[in-house]
Parts: C-alpha cells; structure tokens; sequence
C-alpha cells in the first residue's frame, strides 16, 4: 500500500525488538519492514540459521534498510539482552512461571511508560516453530501474548512482531497520515431551494398520488437530502439532476 | 508461534475480506492465516493477477483451508460488495471525497457494533503497489487508514489485513491463550522465618558492620525478599540456600 511522505523525518526509536534463532530470512525482513511501518528501529537477532547478512531478509524488508543495516546479530540472548532494562517474552503457552501475562496493548502501554522515564526496553520473539524455550522466557520480566482464535493461534513470527510494533505506536502518538476532509453543509436556504425546485417539479408530473398523502411523501424526500449533509456545490448538481429529468435545459448554451 | 489448541471450536465469524485485484499468491495466503488467527473467514478476491485456485496462495495460508476452500472470485468489485451493507475501504492517500476517515481501533467497533445488530459488512483493500483506485473507494461506506510511521507507509497487504483481522478480534470478547498463574504468597509466619534464617545465619558470620547500621540493613534485606511476593515453596527453596552457604546439611541422608 502507498502513500510514504518523504518529506517527513523517519520515525526510529522505542523497544528493541529480538528474534531467538529465526530460520527464515523472509521473516527477519518483514519484521524489520513492520518495525519500520510504526516507528522502531532497533532489531537484535540471535544465533539466525542462516547466518548474517542475509540477502533473503533484506529483500523482503522492502527498503527498511535504516533497520537492516544496523542489525546487531549475538550468539547469546543474555547477550542480545544485556544493556536492555525490562524485557517482554511473547508466547502462547501456558509456562507454570509466576510472571505476570499482558495482552499487546497493556504491555505496549508499560512499554511506553517505561520508555517515556528514559528505561531501555525490548520485545523478544521465538523460533517459527517452537516459540521460545523456557529458560528464554524466564530472562524476561513479563509475558505478552496475543487473543488469537483458540483452534488457529499460530501466529507467524513477522505478523507478531507487526502487532508489537503496531500497538507500540498507537500507545503514542498515533497519528493518521490521513483525514476526513472538512464537511461544509450548505446553507439551509440552499437545501429550501432544492426541495422546492424538487417538489415543484414532481407536482407538474402528477407524482403526489393520492393527494392526501402528500405531505408525507414530502417529508420522507426532505429527510433523504437532509440527512445526507449536502455541500452548496452538491445542492447545484442536483438541481441540474432535476432540472434535466424534468426536460428543462439547465444551461443555455452561449452558442446559440 | 505455537499454542493452537485443536479441542476450542474454531471462530469463523464477522466482516467480509476483499482483496482488489491482489499480485501475489503470498499476500493471499497470508490474509488467509491472518483472518484465521483472528476469527474471520470470509475471503473474497477480485480479479486476482494469477488467476484461481492458486497453489502460492494455500501453501502461504498455513492451513487456514477452511477459508482457501471456500474463497469467492468475482470479475467486478461491485459484484464482491453486492450483498454487504457496510463497507470499509482501507487507503493511506488522502481523497477529496467527503467520507469518514476511521483509524482501525474505531473502525472495528463500528464493525462490531454493525455485525452485532444483523448487518453484513466487509473490509477491502487494495493492489499491492498501487492500492484502491478513488473509483473503488466511493463504494465503500468509510475509510480506514493505519497509524504509520509517515516516512515509511508502505504496509504489506496482508500486514494490513492482520491489523484489522486483530482489531476485530480486540472489539470483540478478545481472550488471551494463556494467563498470568495464580500467586500464593505464603504466609507471613513462613516469611518472617526466612528473615529470622538469614538474619541469624549472617549475624554469626559478623555481617552486620558498623553494628549501628544493622537495623537498616535488615530493613534493606527485608524488603528485596517482601516485594517478591514469595510463595510458601520458594521460601523453602531460599532457606535451603542459606542453610548450604552457612555450611550446615539441609537434607540429611538417610543412607547415613
């Protein structure tokens, strides 16, 4: 999907995101273009299966490369983990550990909290298949884990790491890169105009039958423009709509 | 990431997919695994580059075949919108037309609200490189656009059909697979034991210096072991570690 500013300054702070022991290149680099997408930029990779560089991840990282180049790969999670101040394990599965369990936006809001106070925080994600082991989720502070579908809960590691990210930004700012343009209603004596023009016109073709019923039929046309906010611009048009279907040349033309 | 419980029923459930006109096979794929870890099962394709079935497709859907299985093609938008009442197109570029620009928190509560009261309502999204065509975008009812970091918008397609996919499942009941384990701190008595243990056992070993400075170095101690929040198991375990450092047996052995 389109739609990059180049103009703005690249957002690249927050959490450290690690990855224990990724096999696929593939994922590295989507989670490096979702970190991308909201804002991180920090990405630690320990003991990857393919080695790094690694040009499969780069490719799919769709031009992250502020984040692909400055990759910091370690042989140790404690290592990958050492100047780090609190630490999030993501898993879905039940661990007999006393640790307390977040969903994504509570943990994205402690995350956010601690950040704010100037603590260097992170996210760690597990293997593809086997998630992280215990002894990893016990390095961290606290769990986070996502509401997934019971019978489908695998989630790719890539689509995890996109829903930190994301979480991790709409615990700020969050801005919208778009909005709705500002609405500006017509002036209610253009939208008299309309529907007198409109019922004047119907009355000449005999369409308020029986005439007993006319002033409800009036009011449900009323209330069809009313609640549709029309512009003065949009007012115009349809009274050119009206104005044709009732035969009546709606500019003359200069020609003639 | 592991965790899928294969005896929970599998949630199959709320607003249409439409993908327009969607390139790769992996995108497809992955919007499949994306709804499915997330409850939805309605994936409707408009006129997809290579066509259909498509092997990509299923093998990038870790089987999700209940949603494969049953995707519809449609030649025209129009055709894939035909019996939905509410529609969101999602759009990072700003339109002139005068529809609601939605972020996608708010986006799915208004979905949840309309599915809840009956209505059939749907979500589509556009080309990989070139997104929705303003065309495309005045059939739907709102606008949904994501929090990105401004200077690197471009999110993959079915990143972005995760975030909404997960939205919908957070507007919804929304459990978490796992939960924090319940805590049983253990009784004071038991804890002010270990203190007593501790205390005695460094006061033998002269610990305490200056004397004048020992209550506050209790006070110290006391604390790190109070805020741990203790269970009546882990204060065995610590007073058998005192008891090994102070050289005294913890277990005497029977065989003896």
């Amino acid at each position: 999907m389109a739609g990059t500013n180049h103009n703005k300054p690249l957002i690249a702070d927050g959490p450290s995101i690690i990855l224990v022991n990724p096999q696929l290149g593939e994922n590295i680099g989507a989670s490096a273009r979702a970190m991308a997408n909201f804002g991180l930029a920090d990405l630690r990779i320990v003991d990857p299966r393919d080695g790094w560089p690694n040009d499969v991840a780069r490719a799919n990282a769709a031009k992250a490369d502020h984040i692909i180049d400055n990759v910091q790969v370690f042989v140790r999670l404690e290592d990958a983990l050492a100047d780090l101040q609190f630490v999030y394990a993501t898993t879905a599965r039940q661990r007999e550990m006393l640790k307390p369990v977040r969903g994504p936006g509570e943990a994205a809001a402690t995350l956010r909290k601690r950040h704010v106070s100037g603590q260097s925080t992170g996210i760690m994600f597990g293997r593809e298949r086997a998630g992280l082991e215990s002894v990893e989720v016990a390095l961290a502070d606290e769990i986070v884990t996502f509401p997934v579908n019971p019978a489908f809960a695998s989630l790719n590691i890539s689509q995890a790491v996109l829903l930190m990210s994301y979480e991790w930004m709409v615990s700020g700012e969050a801005e919208l890169p778009i909005s709705t343009p500002p609405s500006l209603p017509a002036a209610k004596d253009d939208l008299f105009g309309l529907f007198e023009h409109l019922e004047g016109a119907l009355d000449k073709m005999n369409y308020f039958r029986p005439p007993h019923k006319r002033a409800t039929m009036v009011e449900n046309l009323r209330n069809i423009f009313s609640k549709a906010e029309l512009s003065q611009q949009e007012i115009h048009a349809l009274r050119g709509v009206v104005a044709t279907l009732e035969g009546r040349k709606t500019r003359p033309r200069k020609d003639r």
